[in-house]
């Protein structure tokens, strides 16, 4: 039926390979000699293409992994003693072996609670209450930050993103946005780059472009210049600066040239949106809670999780967020449903049709 | 005569962009889906690959720069205290932003001297010692790295590796070759990786494949797999593994097969060979020292050099280095012209005409 | 009544002095050359010394503060992307300002919860096995850590340690005592060093000397020397070798002579106990938890600890511990009044007096 | 003749004990209760008396070593891939073990040559202009060194800390001065606190008592409270935070009072001035330098080294500094004879008496 089991591939957005136009545009500008280190026309022209994007001067630094942007972008911000808030579930306390402190040279992540993923505003205020500016033995805040969209496919709304902003403005701290699926949450709330960032107040976004379509295209982006005063020497003594920098240039070039971002993420979500239906309609799952960018999680039972992957279906078990209780009965598992710009209907079909 | 400028660009290797025969098989690689992380059936494929090129088992890790192998190299080797050496006019010691000493908390670079860009072994165990074994207060010797081709164009001979191996075993240390230019290197010296490498005492290469083609390709290479039991965590940590890891295999893939890399260098040797061989015909410049892989340096006039630049020209002055005095008169300057895959005969014969 | 308000002063056992022996010991040692960093005769005699004291050959360090000997203790056993379990209240993690962090450049501290300030086994078997060896993104275990008597007064009994140590064992991690208050918990279990530590599975103990009234004398335990094979250069490049080091020496040389120490810290138990019997008779306050070394936590309304402090009482309203609930009603407070061997029994009956 | 061999004691300051005026006071302040961690009123007061001192409001930070005072002067100036400019034979590079490189996370210290122990301007401003702003491949400057007394007993002229001073403003460098040998060139050359620092533009001292007579007081004093900022944090962090702060409080303050420190420092110069001129009397030894301070470097045969051994003398060999080229015939040895508060004339005498 299926003949080949990779395509029924919903483990992650980074399982999938690059996007055409990314690669075609690659090919074309691999002839010809540039400034290396970021110094080319072309870095400069997508320096200036993120500037339209965001409505303002900001300062841009591609770098080689998302792990990379996000300790770049508390390393810029470091202090002796720093402690930065992040949800529970985030993808920089879970899954980056440590590299925000390596970065940090030791700062500290405090864990935040929240339901849905999402850093509860009271729990943030009261976290960063442990850390009174005078008893130095605690250490002292240094940066909040937000992943969009979170690690369990939900959104913070920008009303949310406002309140949380508020916190980190009352407490003089940087505002985060880790933006590995920058572009889902962007098209699944239909917002512009600025109004989904500073203009609620984010300070620093690391924006990505891996997960959906690029090889390698991971930007870190400052809306005040200034607090990235010494990020050149950061990302450079960091291993971070491209000798032929250009090269990720030219995916961003492809990447944001005639919106292909945006269809790619919506045709990612849309795809999300086709598997929740579906479920919703199966007998056999039921969503754990409700979708917002390109990740379904739902509930089934462990015979059947077994048959969709005897089946060629590729997909994670995932441990119930702790701030997001879902009962599963004995022989029930929690799976993650990941959808990219390469997902196709019919795999979205051919997972629902199994699942019956 | 000329009407592009870009094309007597022998201002650096990695202003060269990427073969055409690497540009294309990213292409063809961008469909489909992959385990992620250096998971993928092809990240092992090529792993294996190294195997066979090394001739034993290595341990491969791709990283994303040279700054982050030779950093990587010395952080899974590294020593409360430690102190590596290496040639006063290394690449990790003059322009790696002390990303050494940042990767390896502060580890030290103490520089060694030499002529020809190239250790002298004499100094080198002059050095070591002055770090007795008990001296806690000096710190304590941690590792020796070579460059292969040296920062200047010049090579060591493999009795010359052999030598400087002696000590390092003589004093446990293990020997690393910043191999940014390794193929230049391999094809002039007309070996295979394991004779320059660990048949003479090397332990851990960085392999370098950027500078001669690829566009992001770095791997580190170690002979002893044990030696870098900590390197997964350390790469994880240090934000150098890929989530597309794939595209760097696919890279080496197409920069391995048919012996690509092994023609790409030697064109770029014979380049250099060409332009040395004009320059001793000229009269307005000398050779400043024998180049012996794909760098040029020479002499010339502080006009000819305007002249040069005028006619489109792009390369870089240089400072003499300590070790080799040129006698320069104050109209004379110092400059390296460095070829690659991308120069032509042409650009040469271009440059060598505007010489005179 | 108490005319000098310091006295009433319960406010931690480092706000007292030095012992009059351990001061004329640093008096009498003043005159004459020795060697500096460690090496005069009485530095070897001290850790001849600790051998005894242990039972078996130790390596000893000599550190300036406990957060020191803490963060030296993981600093030895370090890894990348290492993390280390204590417990959600342990002083590493709560009141040294990240220093743990900073010494292993950024190993982690995971937090462990537990009754009575005691790590759960169950919990900590849990949260290792967060850590599955194979997945890098998570980082590795490193080490786990006990407080011993614990930050709330409460002691590990042998067979607690015991089965802390089979979970290091069986997950070969290095298990390390912060021992800020070990005499004072080593008394008030009627044991020897040796059982309270290797003998029940501890590999590394934190020496506390300062609180028990020397002025500045901690030492770094371990009891397998191999495991401290690079402590030598990670003291010294941590700044934590006194040139003057007999005089930490000497401290511990009147200290552990005729069981100074082991009175000391009995007399600081008996007069907790003193206040615990008080307190239980009182009608004002009542025990929080059961005191089992020199710290006592009570309950009593916010009114009668103003009238303590008017009284010229010292001591610290204390946030009730995450896995103790207290039950405060509106008007109370926790305090917590720490004994040391300067408490005299007058000063306890005095503040008894107050609480009626 | 000598009974007592220890008392032919040349081999460091750091070999002296205490002063008995020091231990005395520390004996008196046994007693009693004070806030810990630098709060007690005696910590107040003495940093009150630093005032003074320097007839400024400076901020002053207590630490337990000379190397620690040192190592956190940088890093409350620190940069990433900052670089700092200190003497080719400074305490800090050759013999702190990376402490400097490991508390600012890798910050480099590049060695500036000068005769006599000093730093040459010419060079000095020759190596930052290495490090030109915009080349962020070598790194940035971050601050400069000195060292006074030099680690070979000459001086700095007040000149000559100005001319360096004055480079330092050039390039917007802090300018730090460590002065383990403080007290014994302020006497040397007349001078006071204020007259040899900020009145010269030294910004940052390294205030070492523990040479002199304390046996463990080092402070650090920042002329700009401002560039502090972050200083108690970073201290703190660094596990350099005393709990019973106020026994190096009150070493201070005996130190400090009716001008101990100054007499003990003039002593300690006047046996120096006593050997020195003996030297230049004896036919078997000769001066190698003129001695500023309390360090004498003389010459002499081998076997007249031995000689003083087997009668008891302490003292190290030294290896000539480069930039003070000693010829020594290769019978002989370079030797260095240092004097403290604790020297006697009569140890002088004899130690010359046996150089004939």
């Amino acid at each position: 039926m299926i003949p080949i089991t990779a395509t029924l591939n919903f483990a992650s957005d980074n399982w999938a390979g690059a996007h055409p136009a990314i690669s075609k545009r690659l090919l074309e500008a691999s002839a010809g000699f540039s400034a290396p280190y970021g110094a080319s026309a072309l870095d400069r022209q997508i320096e200036q293409r993120f500037n339209e994007l965001f409505e303002r001067e900001v300062a841009v630094y591609f770098v080689s992994t998302g792990t990379a942007a996000n300790s770049l972008a508390l390393a810029a911000v470091n202090r002796p003693g720093g402690v930065s808030f992040c949800h529970r579930e985030a993808h920089m306390l879970e899954d980056e072996c440590g590299a925000p402190e390596f970065f940090t040279h030791g700062a500290r992540l405090a864990p935040v609670d929240g339901e849905n993923g999402k850093i509860e505003p009271g729990h943030l205020k009261a976290e960063i209450e442990r850390f009174p500016p005078d008893f130095i033995h605690a250490g002292q805040p240094m940066a909040i930050s937000i992943t969009q969209a979170t690690e369990i496919g939900t959104l913070y709304q920008t009303d949310e993103i406002a309140a949380i902003a508020e916190i980190a403005k009352a407490y003089r701290l940087p505002l985060h946005m880790d933006g590995a699926r920058f572009a889902n949450a962007l098209v699944a709330l239909d917002l512009t780059p600025a109004e989904m960032t500073w203009k609620q107040g984010v300070d620093i976004v690391s924006f990505g472009a891996t997960k959906n379509g690029c090889w390698c295209a991971e930007a870190l982006i400052f809306m005040n210049p200034e607090l990235a005063r010494d990020l050149p020497f950061i990302r450079k003594r960091a291993a971070q600066l491209f000798s032929k920098s250009r090269f990720i240039a030219c995916q961003f070039e492809a990447y944001l040239q005639d919106e292909l971002w945006l269809q790619l993420a919506r045709h990612a979500n849309t795809m999300a949106e086709r598997l929740r239906e579906g479920i919703v309609k199966s007998k056999q799952a039921r969503i754990a809670w409700h979708p917002e960018a390109n990740e379904v999680f739902c509930i089934l039972d462990k015979s059947h999780a077994d048959l969709l992957r005897e089946n060629g279906a590729v997909f994670y078990q995932w441990n119930p967020p702790r701030a997001n209780p879902v009962l599963l009965d004995q022989h029930e598992v929690l799976i993650r449903l990941v959808t990219s710009f390469a997902t196709e209907a019919e795999h979205v079909d051919c997972l629902l049709e199994l699942l019956g």
